[in-house]
């Protein structure tokens, strides 16, 4: 369908740029020019001095600060064999979508957890994290030591952010890709984090399919995990692209994907400490990181509650559209059965109703 | 084809309103409100005090003011046989394209033609128009008693208007449905003008076909107009839609656009002496207009550059799926010359350059 294809192209012609580069900004934007050159228009960029004055930046990296700060607050901790939470795995034969184990313990215990998971023979990474505007609640006495708000884009979006979430993982930890309904301002506070993004345009290359639910669920005493379904089924629509597979998959992985692989490429771009990206709403984005010198990442983001416009509609009208590639037979096929080893759809409808995310 | 009709009343739902009116705002809004709420959102709204101390709304309307200003000025007039230029007409059997009679003559002159077409057996419409930032040039002198720009639109925008035209029409001036690749502010400095909004997201409900383009010629001999068709053929993309059949044609037309008809209801609405409208760049509009006691309608407009961004990607992507009404042929069928009327279309990927218009 060679409609979705000019799409595609067309998007970055006209506005992206076609460097599948992201904008660096030498400073913060007004609120005018962000609301003007970027929300509106759907557009990502990163600023490399955005002149924000936090004791984050230099008190969160040194060892043992956030342990004495946080010693007596419990966090959720994201537990995985291999730091790919909310991803598609395999579990006997079939693909599933599996969430992480969660757990709450205290803080210096799971730091400690995320350093050990840097150990040759872990075979366990944790993450800190929750989605759930956990930085202003289980990280609240960390309130003072950054903004809790991004002002220019908060006098923009005429809101306060609808969430703040912190993030503390190593080299290990990789989201894999998925899209959000939020304005989103992220805060790389030490180490660097790696992102992929692809705008809403390009959904079809992404491939999302219905995968059942299923949890990672680890035991002490083992220090295994295994997988589990859901019961009852749910089934949880998410992207089915890795963009990184291993040299031994890469052949089958560009065979089954072939318009991620052979289309436009993704824009790429590392959001280094001190420095904010903004990642547009409904954006698809896939994230790893590199950690500081003392094995961490840590990063803070703001979501902001996005506007359901005309873009969002023109959104969900393009993803009704079921793209046949060239290479291959239709989503409509596929998410309809025609692939093994993806059970069946229950309501394709549901396909953009994302659940949970970096 | 189910999809594009949900994008009609999703784009309602989500943003728009189910309602068919166009927001009033009370006074104008602030740069940030206005690009957040309506640039950003592709929205229209009204402002009923917007606050312009213009002398033009005093002056203007006053018998003779504009006559004595303007002695020594030659404007643009647009001459019709029945107020509709730029719009679809019967030429020797055949649809086309038809253009005013466009000519240059002193203010005085011009505005008695005006005048005189509100004559009951007047053969002759004039309009005192020129969308080639007229105001600027030919009415030059007017420049002091309004404002070169609107203030907080400048802002918002961050750019002064690429064309600011002024508008000098009786009752039977109509301005056929069409877009404008422009972020448009309206001002109605007297009398009243009538609106029918449409947004992109409606394309297929316009019916644009390609039209020979063809001119008005009047000949002041005879006191009568004939149809030229351009020499060598040009073929323009215009709205097929009349939305205010007679009642003879009525039937007709309603079987011949039913997704115009049948489909939710336009966004209407009526902007007075002193009012703002805000008209988001590709929304479809139909004007009419009513007359002052001195039988003028008065109006100035700012054409703001339009952004070129995802929504633009958006619409090309949407105009370029052919849309399947549920109760006639294609597009595809009617533009490559299922309809005997309409002369084959060389180009069908021209079809949304529009060229002229309000």
């Amino acid at each position: 369908m060679k409609e979705v294809k000019k799409l595609w192209e067309e998007v970055r012609e006209l506005s992206l740029g076609n460097n599948s580069e992201v904008e660096r900004l030498n400073s913060a934007p007004t609120p005018l020019q962000f609301l003007r050159d970027h929300v509106s228009q759907n557009k990502p960029f990163i600023i490399k001095k955005p002149n924000l004055h936090w004791p984050a930046f230099s008190l969160w990296p040194q060892p043992s600060y956030l342990s004495n700060k946080l010693s007596s607050s419990l966090v959720s901790v994201h537990l995985t064999p291999n730091g790919r939470a909310d991803s598609i795995v395999n579990h006997l034969g079939s693909l599933c979508f599996a969430s992480a184990h969660v757990e709450r313990m205290p803080f210096d215990e799971a730091i400690k957890l995320v350093s050990n998971s840097n150990l040759q023979d872990s075979k366990l990474v944790a993450y800190l994290q929750q989605q759930n505007d956990c930085f202003r609640s289980e990280y609240s006495v960390l309130g003072s030591e950054c903004d809790e708000h991004i002002p220019w884009a908060t006098e923009a979006l005429g809101c306060y952010p609808e969430a703040v979430n912190l993030w503390i993982g190593n080299h290990l930890s990789e989201t894999s890709f998925h899209k959000d309904h939020y304005e989103n301002l992220y805060v790389v506070v030490s180490g660097k984090k790696h992102f992929l993004l692809l705008p809403p345009t390009d959904v079809h290359r992404m491939y999302i399919r219905q995968y059942p639910a299923a949890n990672y669920s680890y035991s002490p005493d083992v220090g295994e995990f295994t997988v589990e379904l859901e019961r009852p089924m749910r089934f949880v629509p998410w992207c089915s692209v890795n963009p990184y597979p291993s040299p031994e998959t890469r052949e089958s992985e560009m065979a089954k994907f072939p318009s991620f692989f052979d289309g436009p490429k993704p824009f790429e771009c590392t959001v280094n400490a001190g420095e904010i990206l903004y990642l547009p709403s409904m954006w698809f984005h896939h994230v790893r990181q590199s950690p500081d010198d003392n094995g961490f990442t840590i990063a803070v983001n703001y979501w902001y509650d996005m506007q359901f416009d005309i873009k969002y509609a023109y959104f969900n009208f393009l993803q009704s559209i079921h793209y046949k590639s060239p290479h291959g037979p239709t989503l409509l096929e596929i998410e309809c059965g025609d692939s093994g080893s993806v059970a069946s759809a229950p309501n394709e409808g549901e396909a953009d109703k994302v659940t949970e995310d970096e």
